[in-house]
């Protein structure tokens, strides 16, 4: 019998914020085929007998081409594996899902998609800010900064233009390019805005500035994106700071067994 | 000792697509303040001791006002209880969690956001659509139909001149104007699109067609939205069907048990 492969997404990195699905998943995956993003965190989580292998790139070399990735996820499943292919973030969103998707039909794989909170909402909720309201911002656009080929990819000036708030996924290093493209594209230089880097990690921090002064903020570590938008006005008033961490214990070894005695009680399931 | 206030996102629907976090403040929370589109399975998963308050809109009525519900938040908060503000999908996205953040900040509550599964990726992944391609489109835009006091929101002719895949929420019953409203701001008619209905859940219906035909679609019921934009050819073959769900079991009851066992078994935890 065939197995099944799932594009699972693994969230923005916090264990903690991994959908009950793709917990499931990755307990009963017999091969983890998973993003250099996710963390070893979520990866701890899968079952011990799984095979796990990071299908990943770092720093821009790709481990595993992508043709390599869609021929090991349909060789696995032909062989009758279930294979949980881990994307981090959502698998629909800036991912070749796309060419994952088409792969497994062309080989008629069985094959499941499990939406993850994208790392946009995740800083959004870390930096509180509402990313649409009703007397500032009604859209809400999800872009990269940085294309692998230098070619210009979504219109930024009409995007701009629309009044939608802005949130930019890989913004890159170059700063001053950042800041000249968006001003470029119609931002004012007072628009404000904010960096969030690893949102929802240990490692998050947060630095709120403006689109004029993007060159003089201080260079937060990859993962990282850009909210750009009034509604950046309303997030917290920290500022280029460690920003406290939630009270809530981050590591799974703390809460899963505050999870389990509340099913051993009998008050779940 | 003040409480604190949990603005937490549900996800689309399913229990499932809960993350680990909401699931664990919905067991400690002291109350409950839900919208109306949180569905039963997911508010039963709260503390049996938990007091659980629908602050929700039925049919446009809202059963309590913004105003009332910034005054329940922080009353109880105040009053030592943790609150856990549990609002369908995501908290930041369409809802109107800015005014809940200012409310809570003027009063001085300590709160935390959580973000959850916005609707729109829990659509797309049902319908398999990938929301971005490196061939197709490479930004996507989350934007609202309705607007209930009749005023223009967002910028339709920019965004949709943009060449950005649209995720649009609300579209209304009036697929006539919605067609006539995306035509209008540029949109080829024969655009393909897709209509999802609840998407995740038991109930969940897509509909595949082009923005030219709409008027023509079946009428699914709300919640549902609309993904407009060249990668919706990529979506799944199914047309106007009652897709099939996963063949993973839907009801809480159904995996926590098995969770409860992986646990047990040592190796969680």
């Amino acid at each position: 019998m065939k197995g099944k492969v799932y594009l699972v997404g693994a969230g923005p990195g916090d264990p903690d914020l991994l959908t009950l699905k793709a917990l499931r998943l990755l307990k009963s995956a017999d091969i983890v085929l998973h993003d250099d993003l996710v963390s070893e965190g979520i990866l701890g989580l899968a079952s011990p007998k799984a095979e796990i292998r990071n299908v990943g790139k770092r720093c821009g070399a790709k481990l595993v081409s992508q043709t390599e990735i869609n021929f090991l996820m349909t060789a696995l499943a032909e062989s009758g594996l279930n294979v949980v292919r881990l994307k981090s973030g959502d698998p629909l969103m800036f991912g070749r899902g796309g060419e994952e998707i088409r792969a497994l039909r062309q080989a008629g794989i069985e094959f499941e998609i499990v939406p993850g909170v994208t790392a946009g909402l995740a800083a959004a909720a870390a930096a509180q800010i509402p990313l649409t309201h009703r007397d500032v911002s009604h859209a809400l656009v999800f872009l990269t900064g940085n294309s692998a080929d230098g070619r210009e990819r979504a219109d930024w000036k009409r995007l701009v233009a629309s009044g939608a708030t802005l949130a930019i996924y890989m913004p890159g290093r170059d700063y001053e390019a950042l800041a000249a493209r968006l001003m470029d594209a119609g931002v004012r230089a007072e628009t404000p805005c904010a960096c969030i880097s690893a949102a929802s990690t240990r490692d998050q921090r947060i630095a709120v500035t403006t689109v004029g002064a993007i060159p003089d903020a201080p260079r937060l570590v990859s993962p990282s994106l850009f909210i750009v938008g009034e509604v950046v006005a309303l997030a917290q008033t920290l500022n280029d700071s460690h920003v406290k961490r939630s009270d809530a214990p981050n590591e799974l070894s703390a809460f899963l067994p505050e999870l389990r005695n509340l099913m051993a009680d009998g008050e779940v399931a």
